[in-house]
C-alpha cells in the first residue's frame, strides 16, 4: 500500500446564473493507507448532469445542495486498485456517487460492483445502463404510463436522457416518436441513427409552430427535459388524456429571474391532462426490471448510443458547462484515466 | 293533454370576453301533444355553472360548444306533469340536462327519476347531491388521491364545488382544510359554518403571501377552481409528492388574451408533484359510490349547504354572470317555478 494523490474538483462558490471559472476549484488530496473496510478506486469516467446545476444553489430540493468547499459528488465508474474489503476485490469494476475526482478512497459500502459490458465502454454505466437510462425508462413507464400505439414527443432528444427515451419508447410500443434538438446535426442523428419519425431544430423557428407541423395526430406522451417554450408547445398538441413526464427544465436552470409559465395551462383541464414531475430517488425499485430489459435490448443490438467524452478531471467544469449549453450528443462524460 | 308555452333562454351570439345582454335571447316555445314515449316536465330549478362559459366559445373541448340559436343545455330538476311513458310517471321528480327553460317536453329516456330529499329542496340535485358534489368527490379521491392526514387547500372554497370539497375532504380524513374566497363574509362562512381551519380573502392581499401564512405545514392536496395566482401560490406551498386536482380556472374564462402561467412550474419536478386536469364525463362510474356516501352523510346531519337562488328563467343569464363574478355563496340556481 502507498499514498496516492487524487485530483478533485470542488464547489468554491454558489453561482448566480451561469457558473463561471470562480464557481469551481481544483485541489490535490492525498489518501494514505486504507483503513479496514475501505477500497481505493481509480475512476475511468465521471458524470456531468443537468440536475447538478440545482444542487449548486443553496435551496431545499430533493437532494441536498452541494456543500461549499467539498468535492462535487455525482455518478462515476472505475476500478478497484487496492482493497481492505472482502466484498469489493481488487480489479472489480464499481460505480459510485463520489463524483468529480480521479481517485477515491472510501468504505467499500459506498461502491457497487458491476459487470464489464461486452464490447462497450464502462461509461455506459453513467449513460444508458445507469441512472440516465433508468430516468428515461421510469419517466416513460411509471410516470407517463406509456401505452402501445402512443405518439411520444421528447424535448432535448439528442441529450443523454433524450436519446434513451426515444429508443425505449419505440421498444415499448410507441407508434410514433418525435424529438426536438438544438442543431441540424442532432436532428439528422435523431431521424437517422435513432429512428425518430420526425425531429426539428428548436433554434430554427418557434417550437409551437414546428411541433404543430410534425404532430398531425397530436401527442399522447410528452417527456420534457427542456421546459419553457417546449412545455407550452406540447400543451397545445396534447391529446385528451395525455400524460406529461416532467424530468427537467434545462432551459431555465441558469435563469436569474423567474420565468412565467405556459399561457395554455387551461388545456390541462379541458383535455384531462396529467403533468407529473419526477426525480429518480423515488423510483429506484424499478432498477432491476430496467437493467434486465436494457441488457437484453443491448445484447440484441437494439440500442444505439452516443457519448461526448472530455479528457481530464480538471476539465469537468468545462464539460458541465458545455453540456448545459447543448454541446453534447448523447451522454457527456469526463474520462479521468488518461 | 294540451299545448304549453315554455320560456327558454338561447345562445344568440358567441361572447368575446364577458357575456353581455346580446349573448342571450329569451324565446317562447309551444309544445303540442306528447308523442309516444315523451314526458312533459315543469322545472323547479335550473343550474348555472362555470363550465358553461367554455361552451359559449366555438372551440373544441370535452363537451361540444352550445349551438347558436338553440336553448342553453345544462342541469335541471323538475316534476313530470304529463307522461306518455310507463317508466317516468306523472308526479315523478326528474333531473335532466335540457337546461335553461321552465318547461321541457322530450323522450322519457332523457330524464332520470330521483327520490325527493327529506327536508331539503330539489335544487340539491344541482348541488351537493348532483354533478357539483360528484365533481368535488371525484377530484379529491380519483384525481388527487386524498389520504388520511392530508392538508387540503381549496380555491374558490365558498362556491358550489368548493363548499362540497371542504366538507368531503374532512369527512374522508383530511387533517387540515384551508380555503380562499372573495369576500370577508365568505371567509367567515368557511371558518364558521363549514369548519375550515383557515381561510383568507384573496382580494385582501397577494394570494402567494396569504397562503404562505396559513399553511405552515405546506399543502398535500390542492383542489383548484380558480387558476392563475392561486395555482402559482399553491405550487410554492406544495409538499413533496403533492397532488393538484385542476377542476377549473374561473379567473380566466372571460379573458380575451392569453395569460402567462405560474413562474414556479419547476417545483413540479423538484417536489415530484402531480397536476391532473379532470372533467366529470370520464368519472361517472364513481357516481353510485358517491351517492351512497353523500346520502349517508346528509342523513346524519353532517353536510352543510348554501344556495343562492335567483327567481325566473328569464334571469338565468344574469344569474350566470353573477356567479362568474363570485356573487354566489354555495350553488347558484335559478328557480323557474315561481
Amino acid at each position: 500500500m502507498s499514498d496516492v494523490t487524487s485530483t478533485q474538483v470542488q464547489l468554491a462558490a454558489r453561482p448566480t446564473g451561469w457558473p463561471t471559472e470562480d464557481t469551481f476549484r481544483t485541489v490535490q488530496v492525498t489518501y494514505g493507507d486504507l483503513e479496514p473496510g475501505q477500497v481505493r478506486v481509480v475512476n475511468e469516467f465521471v458524470s456531468v448532469d443537468p440536475y447538478m446545476r440545482g444542487r449548486m444553489n443553496d435551496a431545499k430540493s430533493y437532494v441536498p445542495p452541494f456543500a461549499l468547499g467539498e468535492t462535487m459528488t455525482g455518478g462515476a465508474v472505475g476500478r478497484v486498485v487496492e482493497s481492505a474489503s472482502d466484498d469489493v476485490p481488487v480489479g472489480a469494476v464499481v460505480q459510485h456517487q463520489y463524483g468529480w475526482r480521479d481517485v477515491v478512497q472510501e468504505d467499500a459500502r459506498g461502491f457497487q460492483v458491476v459487470p464489464e459490458i461486452p464490447g462497450a465502454p464502462l461509461s455506459l454505466y453513467l449513460g444508458i445502463f445507469g441512472l440516465t437510462g433508468l430516468t428515461a425508462y421510469v419517466g416513460l413507464t411509471a410516470v407517463a404510463g406509456l401505452r402501445e400505439g402512443d405518439t411520444v414527443f421528447v424535448s432535448g432528444a439528442a441529450g443523454a436522457v433524450g436519446t434513451a427515451v426515444g429508443q425505449i419508447a419505440r421498444l415499448l410500443g410507441a407508434s410514433q416518436v418525435i424529438g426536438s434538438a438544438g442543431s441540424a446535426e442532432k436532428v439528422e442523428l435523431l431521424t437517422g441513427k435513432y429512428g425518430y419519425d420526425a425531429a426539428f431544430n428548436y433554434k430554427d423557428a418557434p417550437v409551437r409552430r414546428q411541433l404543430r407541423e410534425v404532430t398531425p395526430d397530436g401527442v399522447d406522451v410528452f417527456f420534457d427535459n427542456v421546459g419553457g417554450d417546449h412545455l407550452e408547445a406540447a400543451l397545445d398538441r396534447m391529446n385528451t388524456g395525455g400524460r406529461v413526464a416532467l424530468c427537467g427544465a434545462i432551459s431555465q436552470y441558469n435563469d436569474t429571474e423567474r420565468t412565467p409559465g405556459p399561457d395554455n395551462l387551461s388545456n390541462i383541464v379541458t383535455r384531462s391532462l396529467t403533468l407529473q414531475g419526477f426525480t429518480l430517488p423515488s423510483y429506484m425499485d424499478h432498477a432491476p426490471r430496467f437493467q434486465e430489459l436494457m441488457s437484453g435490448w443491448f445484447a440484441d443490438g437494439r440500442i444505439a448510443y452516443d457519448e461526448t467524452v472530455v479528457d481530464g478531471i480538471e476539465n469537468a467544469p468545462q464539460a458541465f458547462l458545455d453540456m448545459m449549453r447543448g454541446g453534447n450528443v448523447g451522454k457527456m462524460v469526463v474520462r479521468t484515466n488518461v
